[in-house]
């Protein structure tokens, strides 16, 4: 077997798995939907729900499963299990872009965006930006909700399940708390880049990789040094997905992210990449930025001044770089660990794909 | 033993309940902020959380233990078990107060406002009044994912736990759908008495009594009969319990509710109380009523003209005979029931707290 042709055989097995996880939470969100909003005056939540939840790329399940296959043998049981994951990633969307006042999400209006349209074209009383934001928050109380619910009833056996709920559990409250952290994480205040690079190993880089691939072995019962190995890997793939996350919601092509570009400028997030440039730029550079921080609204022409400046530092090269150091390391702590060929192949297929290039 | 030495020992029995539930919550949330918040930047989270949540009056755990009682011997266990609820109570409480837009709770700035406050004397940038909403979401998210944490560890038997997930399941799900269901039901859209009653039964009575009923007797494992009796008896006392609620929102003194007075006015809930004054007003009231849910801003002076509105058309008188009407064939339900004296004596005492006059 060629090079090539294992890694289309590594592609395949993560698409047919992802399309396994969207049908499973599609149909779970579907008997939810019907449990609860029958016979309910009609709000976009039946409708909204199912499609919001279906929509995404499934990575945390993918890290999940896999993480699985480096103990186990595969398990339908074990699938929908780590598609809870995804459930507890639509909770965070659905707050975070309230949260954040994001306006899109996956190419499409964002969840409080929809509801409240539907409030506005209805005609209700009162505030329908209010009400969108509630409803959104309200509909990621459900996800977060049945996260739980699909993971208990995936069919796993309970000694089984018990080896996964310190994982399931420390992650999920370790979520809310990294948000809260990033409340207050402004970029005006411009944190120093060790502080930055702290928050995204606690939040971010162990939410996307390291914890669902965690979650997977421990279910599998794996031995301390699968999940030794894993960890490692996990921490340094987590921190390149979220340097090329930061690159992207800079520099990406809405038609990738699905959100209007220089969205995280817009926001005023103390991204990796906009921290960087801080430390990395120059006297004059660091006048113009002071300029920047203070604009009262980031408009089109500021966010290319933005991006100008950022490139002008070396920030994005070395962020680039950064991320390549690190899915370098991932692999090379992978290959000690001698896993089975298959989740083998899938961890640096998935990591390869943190270091796309932006654009 | 003298009927009123038996209402006092299920008063201290009902109170020495409820203080080992403030225990348990306390010391659970405690552990969870220390797994959590230990290391972090101080938010107000690590004092605010905990002092939050043993401040209730737990009157959903008393009632899921009350229905343990019916059908198994008492159980530290079951206890914290039930104290699950008192969490999911907060979580409700934590966000409603935020979609609302109440600034008291229990007699104290509700949490967002406390979140908010320690923002602006921070002097962090942004908004503080956002921050302290989104703070109190995330806080929110937080006891709703540890209730069902404390109760998975509650240390009933995984056989015992079976039971009583599906009520806790649909119970936290119909929590979150009743409250969406709530935002769009505004009082200038006045709507029908039979709507709101619906809207009483579905969300708020089966939430605060029915249900925790159901959850603690569904644990034990009791049988058809009993459940059937406590389902008539939480769904009647719910509906009272309702009408109280309502009441206190127009009529409560602030010392008792821990809410400013006319607050469901301010906040133009469309509430028993103001549906049912709307139903029963005569000409000259109605064009008042008009007058009044036509008011941009409700203040002190409109909340007196609303009180005295609402018991000119009777409204006020009505909804508690219908309070006491619904505990009375509540305590007939019981009667018939042949339940254990104690948990029998608490359902009488708790039925009847249900109907104190408000002033």
């Amino acid at each position: 077997m060629t090079v090539t042709s294992a890694a289309d055989a590594t592609t395949a097995w993560l698409a047919h798995l992802r399309r396994k996880c969207a049908d499973d939470v599609r149909e779970f969100v579907g008997d939810r939907v019907r449990e609860h909003f029958t016979g309910r005056a009609a709000t976009p939540a039946a409708t909204a729900l199912p499609e919001f939840v279906a929509g995404g790329k499934f990575l945390r399940p993918l890290f999940a499963y896999t993480g699985w296959c480096c103990g186990a043998p595969d398990d339908e049981a074990a699938l929908r299990a780590a598609s809870a994951l995804e459930l507890l990633h639509c909770f965070a969307l659905a707050q975070d872009d309230v949260m954040d006042g994001s306006e899109r999400r996956r190419g499409r209006p964002a969840l409080h965006v929809t509801f409240a349209r539907w409030h506005a074209e209805t005609g209700l009383g009162g505030s329908a930006a209010r009400f969108g934001e509630s409803a959104a928050i309200l509909a990621g109380d459900l996800f977060l909700v049945w996260s739980e619910q699909l993971l208990r009833g995936s069919g796993l056996p309970a000694g089984t399940l018990a080896r996964g709920w310190p994982v399931y559990d420390h992650l999920r409250s370790e979520l809310a708390v990294g948000q809260l952290g990033d409340l207050v994480n402004d970029a005006r205040a411009l944190p120093a880049w060790g502080d930055v690079l702290d928050v995204v190993r606690r939040k971010s880089g162990n939410y996307t990789v390291r914890r669902p691939l965690e979650f997977g072995a421990a279910l599998a019962g794996c031995d301390e040094r699968v999940r030794a190995a894993l960890g490692t890997y996990g921490g340094l793939v987590g921190e390149a997905f979220q340097f090329r996350d930061d690159l992207l919601g800079v520099f990406g092509d809405p038609a990738v992210t699905g959100k209007p570009v220089g969205d995280d400028l817009r926001e005023r997030k103390a991204s990796t990449v906009v921290v960087l440039a801080a430390e990395l730029a120059g006297p004059r550079q660091r006048a113009e930025l002071a300029d920047l921080l203070a604009l009262d609204v980031v408009d089109a022409a500021a966010v290319e001044r933005w991006q100008r400046l950022i490139t002008a530092t070396g920030a994005r090269d070395q962020l680039e770089k950064f991320a390549d150091e690190r899915v370098r390391h991932a692999l090379e702590a992978l290959d000690l660990a001698g896993l089975p060929q298959r989740p083998a192949d899938a961890l640096t297929t998935l990591a390869l794909r943190c270091t796309e290039r932006v654009r």
